[in-house]
């Protein structure tokens, strides 16, 4: 009997442990397949049926995490936007200058929407919230000014230079065939915007991307 | 009797042009209206009540011009753009270098934004598909490339650079209170990115704007 009642009697760390690690594996799921829901059916159109069937979950356990189509949405997009962000950010910490930082950022940002198609069709039909990306780039774009680098009249024309050509672009990736330059294009380009020295630019152009090391296994 | 017969029998094409100009004004009554809705409930939400509702109109009459709100939205989109084009194209003609063009459409572009709240935020919610702005953009950016005075590696390169920054700005523009120079500020910016050359872009930010000589009512 003693081995069966101390099982009964786990300590209940372990059991709040694995009971959370099992609800982290059923949102990921459920994450997941929402992401390829919202990318073939855009923003509106999906009902919770839709998301039951490409989870293969039980209609209960979907309400056990959102409550309605609207909330798992906005869930959707801040986690594949945070773990992309972290991706990133995760390269360009060893990166000092902030000029280095917004040039390899959008670089390794446009790679991604090339490498990964549902996250880019996802990502362009979704209306986003300022976040994590307007506190890192905002923080970059400054710096750069400061340093004399860029040259922009306000941090507002500058995000909407840099956000709007990449967001721009990646509706084009999720419509037509693109050269597979056409990222490294659209950086240069928008480097451009902020009077950034060609010389510069040519150069940073030229620093070898590197591979991210967190694995995006959630942008499909 | 005879004056009585001369009016019953009036001339066909005298009653043809009566009954195109009372549809006519019906049809520009239901788009006003349905600028009004999509821009306040988003291109999905709206059902048909709430387009009669805004147009005072009948259901039935409704049904004479639209099947359903999805080709009543395309109908606002293009009909919108295409007022705004041909206002814009209006002033252009006589502004023959193609860099010039592009700088003065994009500044008229950017005050009509800030001038009509409603088509701005009629706009920005609404997926758009590629139609006159790009013919006419699209060949003033070459033109510009070929003259030797805009730089760009392609042209979805040029117009995803111009395209989504102002789409970007026009959003900033529903949601933020934005300085009376925004518009101008941002076109500015876009022709940095083009490459042109910084005294040329500050003479031409220094050409007067045109009155628009079309009006532009429909835009609220």
């Amino acid at each position: 009997m003693k081995p069966r009642r101390t099982r009964r009697s786990a300590p209940p760390d372990h059991r709040t442990r694995v009971g959370r690690e099992r609800r982290a594996r059923t949102r990921a799921r459920i994450l997941e397949a929402a992401v390829r829901v919202f990318g073939e059916m855009g923003p509106d159109a999906p009902v919770i049926d839709d998301f039951i069937r490409a989870a293969a979950i039980a209609r209960g356990t979907f309400y056990n995490y959102y409550r309605s189509t609207r909330q798992l949405l906005e869930d959707v997009s801040t986690w594949l936007e945070d773990e992309l962000m972290e991706s990133i950010e995760a390269e360009i910490p060893g990166v000092e200058h902030p000029v280095e930082r917004v040039a390899m950022g959008m670089r390794l940002w446009m790679r991604a929407a090339m490498d990964h198609p549902e996250w880019c069709a996802f990502t362009v039909k979704v209306p986003r919230r300022p976040g994590r990306v307007e506190r890192i780039l905002g923080g970059d774009l400054m710096g750069g000014l400061k340093a004399g680098a860029f040259s922009f009249t306000s941090p507002q024309v500058a995000h909407d230079l840099v956000v709007g050509t990449i967001r721009e672009a990646m509706k084009r990736i999720t419509e037509e065939r693109v050269p597979r330059t056409y990222g490294e294009e659209v950086a240069a380009a928008v480097l451009h915007g902020l009077c950034l020295d060609r010389r510069r630019i040519d150069k940073l152009m030229k620093v070898r991307l590197p591979a991210m090391a967190r694995p995006l296994r959630s942008l499909g």
